[in-house]
């Protein structure tokens, strides 16, 4: 097989680029290791930056984001038994986030690359990628038993942090950084009304938790644990009553219960890999950068790279233009960090840790009151909430 | 002796209070442990905050201040070889701060107190505040050998760390929260034109370094150093060599260089005492907190309790109205802690950690990029370093 540009890596990253790629002219594949199902079987994200629906939509995929999807302009932190609002889109000049369940976008891209008959490759066996720094790179896969080669210009590696693509890179090239939290967060799926239209960032003695939701059927919450809790510790009842426990009365009262549909337990983790690119390979996603889920930058940090990826692509088979492609990594990573800054603050801000000094617990508690009492400090929560200009 | 107020520690706190209620028909005497020329002879702080600097004028002893004073609308952060400016004028909504050394606002302190004949006793020793709790609280003094007995309504403890008056609130009362910096910073002074009309924070590999300024005829520059440096090992000469170093080489080429008229290591610290009162007792500046000096924090913290106090203690000599008084130790601790969270932000944005792990390393080198790209960040830090509003 012969195409411009070979996607390791089918999840809304990988199908967003191959989309907007593909229409604009450019020849692509989507190499996936796991079936469709698979894919989109994974609960993720759900906070869109108002500049990655704009991309969505410049896919043709926004239709059924703008109309299922919820604009929400602002959240809620409880804190010391009371609810304070931050309003994001006052304080960002108008901008806003739009709550959309990650697998309902990746559904759309899946039926928009089908209706361009895009090619996506699923069940994708030992994708290998060959001479990145070469004219002539190409990827090699298995499927059904046998050995099939993808020629192309450039391949994109957009397979998450566990793929091939970032260990490709020759280890005295590469570098890698990594923050580990001492905690998990317990994430339960519920098929009930969310308590809250907006979602509610929760700091509390005894840990943070979070009131999330995928539309007003589906709701997500969450609560810290040490990282020595299984899942199979947490019965739904015990994670009810522990989630009411951590919220001011007013919302645990009306707060609706019901059966998990998904329970499991993600560890927070900050990582960083530079560069992200080498010779002819990109990197995209989660196979360059992981943040904690406080302040959902992890799909829209996957979007930021997809945004500079395409624009430096259609530079290079519009008008030729490498330059693009050769400042991709410095620049992606330019706004990567700020993302890992942002997702890291807010992670410190919310969170308990048992290992803090006292005096660390005070200036924690000071951060969150000056937040609330300085309308700068709230602009500048909403700058990077609603996503920093590209 | 019979006063209104006792005030222990005749610092810039202290005089400035005394001054303040003596123009409001309130009696005082100032104890101080040591001379004048001792007290005099203390290099400390220079950036006085707007709202400060408004005290001091409404004490009548801002007119030498402002006719000496240096408005500083901005300062520079050094970085990577490169000088960016920061408007603090722009960015604080039309506020500036004022280089004026604490060693002429003390001068202009003493002074105005003999104009008006106030009560300063200088080398009281064995200074003791008595039955804090009661209604006719007292403190004891020796002087020339003899006892004195102060009775007074109230006791302002603004004695500095060191002094007796935080440690006359019992043990089971007091909390003490604190955070020690791995650095300390090495200062020099010299009869020397500054570098640069305004102040450089420098941000190198090989520690911070602040070019700071009493006058356009005397020079303060600090390196960080580690700990376990003493002052002999570092040489003028040395000391010139290292902050070159520092320094963007615009700026290293233009230092002008002399002889030290003051060079000692300070350990940077932060610290907080809580509660700021005790029955008839209130603590002020430095007795109930520290900062590490980034930031300036520390003189214009003082003068933020010294604000409270005098307004709380204007209400009950004026109006019989007591809740001042009685709110003063959360009101100021409110702010002292936001004052705390900026000299820590400042702190640790700009010095070198030596055991930092590389993620937090790009982590704050991405912190300072933020800051110089967006505007709301330099409006956040212009809003802390003119100073909150009251």
């Amino acid at each position: 097989m012969k195409v411009q540009v070979c996607i390791i890596g089918g999840g809304p990253s990988g199908l967003l680029l191959s989309q907007l790629l593909h229409l604009k002219g450019s020849d692509t594949v989507v190499l996936e290791k796991y079936s469709r199902d698979h894919v989109l079987a994974r609960i993720r994200a759900g906070v869109l930056e108002h500049g990655f629906a704009r991309l969505m939509r410049e896919a043709q995929c926004g239709e059924r984001m703008d109309r299922e999807g919820e604009i929400h302009n602002g959240f809620e932190i409880a804190h010391d038994g009371v609810l304070s609002h931050i309003d994001l889109h006052k304080h960002s000049g108008g901008n806003s986030v739009l709550v959309y369940g990650q697998t309902e976008l990746t559904r759309d891209l899946y039926e928009a690359r089908d209706r361009l008959s895009g090619k996506v490759v699923h069940n994708a066996e030992d994708v290998t990628p060959h001479d990145l720094t070469s004219d002539r790179p190409y990827v090699t896969y298995r499927s059904n038993g046998e050995t099939v080669r993808v020629d192309c210009d450039y391949i994109v590696g957009a397979d998450g942090f566990h793929g091939v693509s970032r260990r490709s890179i020759p280890n005295d090239v590469l570098r890698e950084y990594e923050k580990v939290y001492p905690f998990g967060w317990l994430g339960v799926l519920s098929r009930t009304k969310p308590v809250s239209p907006e979602l509610i960032y929760v700091k509390h003695a005894r840990g943070f938790a979070l009131c999330s939701l995928r539309s007003q059927v589906l709701s997500r919450y969450y609560v810290q644990v040490p990282l020595t809790d299984k899942v199979e510790d947490w019965s739904d009842d015990a994670f009810w009553a522990e989630l009411k426990r951590r919220l001011p009365d007013e919302v645990a009262d009306r707060l609706i219960t019901g059966p998990s549909v998904e329970k499991s337990i993600a560890p927070l983790r900050s990582f960083v890999a530079e560069p992200m690119s080498y010779g002819r390979l990109f990197l995209a996603g989660d196979a360059a950068h992981i943040v904690p889920p406080t302040g959902a930058r992890g799909l829209n940090s996957a979007a930021s790279d997809i945004h500079y990826l395409y624009h430096a692509m259609l530079a290079h088979y519009q008008d030729g233009d490498d330059s693009g492609l050769k400042g991709y990594s410095a620049k992606a990573l330019a706004r990567i960090w700020k993302a890992q800054r942002f997702s890291w603050w807010m992670t410190m801000l919310l969170h308990r840790f048992p290992d803090r000094s006292e005096y660390e617990e005070r200036l924690q508690q000071t951060e969150l009151e000056y937040l609330l009492s300085s309308e700068t400090a709230q602009r500048l929560l909403a700058e990077n909430y609603v996503g920093l200009p590209f």
